[in-house]
């Protein structure tokens, strides 16, 4: 239902066998894209998910690495047949240099809204789901966001709810699906026939930073919690801390406070050059780590519950 | 001594195995690269020439597809430790272009300084050789420029010459290596003692365009004439038209009448799966012709001559 692709798993340089920062998010069909680094294009048509129905982009800083792939998207979507408005999202900053960058994509066959430093929480529909985007001010060398997505669940219909508010017959299903109505004089709700809240799914992406102490509450609770791993052993920590990054044993920290359920580790640098070596550095806090790269996707559902 | 790589030979869109226009040529070490679009940094990374001895980038076009790796590269050369000044030459609108593009990449720690719309032709020197760079203006949708490099190759000292001009022995060495002398009043120069020129290498690129008339004498005895062939068979020729660009019959007429030694065809349509496929209708023409591929390399000496 959601599936998420790690388009690029590369920092600072594109490599042959690790493209730029890029995570697309693909919900029944409309997608997410967050970031846009050099390749970022190639792994999408490796992937096949087509180019039309990206909706958003959100960019976490305007760091070349991060976005430089932008203008070339930009050109591809307008060549697939998008003509639907599409958003922009990123830092202080964004505006100024998507405008930039453009200088070689003036002419789009579909408008661009931009929303710099949005809004601390904003929900919008994605295939009749309501998805929460939040975004968090992160500490590196440019101002940066991280950001974290949630797909609401409906609750179910509860007729044990409904007889208990005594809710007439005819009305539990208008009111499930319209919303409130008036009969007989009296006004009724939604929640008068619905149960309680079911936990929905919830992805966030922190890249790039310090693991500042705003970053746990942030991404409380993740199914996926994306997390950039610049550095892998412990003795780059003094890089990391000049760099503004992380190291591995860093991201698994904040994964492990955060309670997420699976972490995968992400822009990795040029002079990594087999991340997979550093894991244990990880695992030992944080068990369920993944060491990302270019195209691993992950599927995720709704959670199952035992029907009552 | 001359080596070539076709960096990127697609068009318009980064496909997986073909990344967008770039050409490399390296001469003793030195590099000179004309158009940087996406994939051109991760193709030289492939190739392992380093990125530190750019000195100069030559881009046709202000198509996203011809400059959108301009900027990631520019930082990676910076991160590469040079600090020497850099040349990029560029068609009219090329100062602006850059200075949108370089919105993320700022700060570099070498200059730049930025030819636009370049007299028809000048020279500079390359690790002791002359070479000569010409600029044409092509017909595309944007001002473009078509590009030719002819390395000097020194004539050898004529004995013969020397004796009939009368050149005293003692200055045979010095008018080689140092230029004219003044020797008991007499005025001589090293033409006195040089013989006829000799053949240098010539290497032309011309991309993005419809066939001119004045393409055949620019490119005229290219060594190797890079031609854009956007469109394989002549059934795509309204297309070509439409688009100001070349079938791979048109680029092989050019590569006849400019009397050329070997074609090599770019720039391919993500419509082009297989461009091989299309060989027959440039070789019908043109013998000599090759089907570019990603990281194709081709090395050029000085001809060999007989020792009179």
């Amino acid at each position: 239902m959601l599936d998420i692709a790690l388009l690029g798993c590369g920092g600072g340089m594109p490599m042959p066998e690790r493209y730029l920062s890029a995570l697309l998010l693909n919900y029944k069909g409309r997608k997410i894209l967050v970031d846009c680094g050099e390749g970022t294009q190639v792994s999408m048509r490796m992937l096949g998910w087509g180019f039309k129905t990206i909706d958003v982009i959100c960019i976490t800083h305007c760091h070349g690495d991060h976005i430089v792939g932008l203008p070339g998207l930009l050109s591809t979507i307008g060549n697939s047949g998008r003509t639907e408005a599409m958003t922009i999202i990123g830092p202080a900053g964004i505006t100024e240099t998507v405008a930039g960058l453009r200088v070689i994509a003036p002419y789009l066959p579909y408008e661009i809204h931009i929303i710099e430093k949005p809004e601390a929480s904003f929900a919008f529909l994605v295939q009749g789901s309501s998805l929460e985007l939040r975004a968090l001010d992160l500490e590196h060398s440019a101002p940066c966001l991280g950001y974290s997505f949630y797909i609401k669940r409906q609750a179910r219909f509860d007729v044990k709810n409904a007889i208990r508010n005594n809710v007439p017959k005819l009305l539990w299903n208008k009111l499930q699906k319209n919303g409130a109505a008036v009969h007989e004089g009296i006004f009724y709700t939604p929640d008068m026939v619905m149960g309680e809240e079911r936990p929905g799914i919830k992805v966030s992406f922190v890249t790039d930073t310090r693991p500042i102490c705003s970053i746990p509450a942030f991404i409380e609770g993740s199914d996926l919690f994306v997390c950039e791993g610049t550095y892998g052993g412990q003795e780059d920590l003094g890089k990391a801390v000049k760099n503004k990054h992380m190291t591995f044993e860093e991201a698994a920290t904040l994964a492990a406070e955060g309670k997420v359920k699976e972490l995968l580790l992400t822009h990795f640098s040029p002079s990594l050059q087999d991340p997979v070596m550093y894991l244990p550095y990880a695992e030992r806090i944080f068990q369920r780590t993944t060491i990302g790269q270019d195209r691993l996707v992950m599927h995720y559902q709704f959670e199952k519950e035992d029907k009552t």
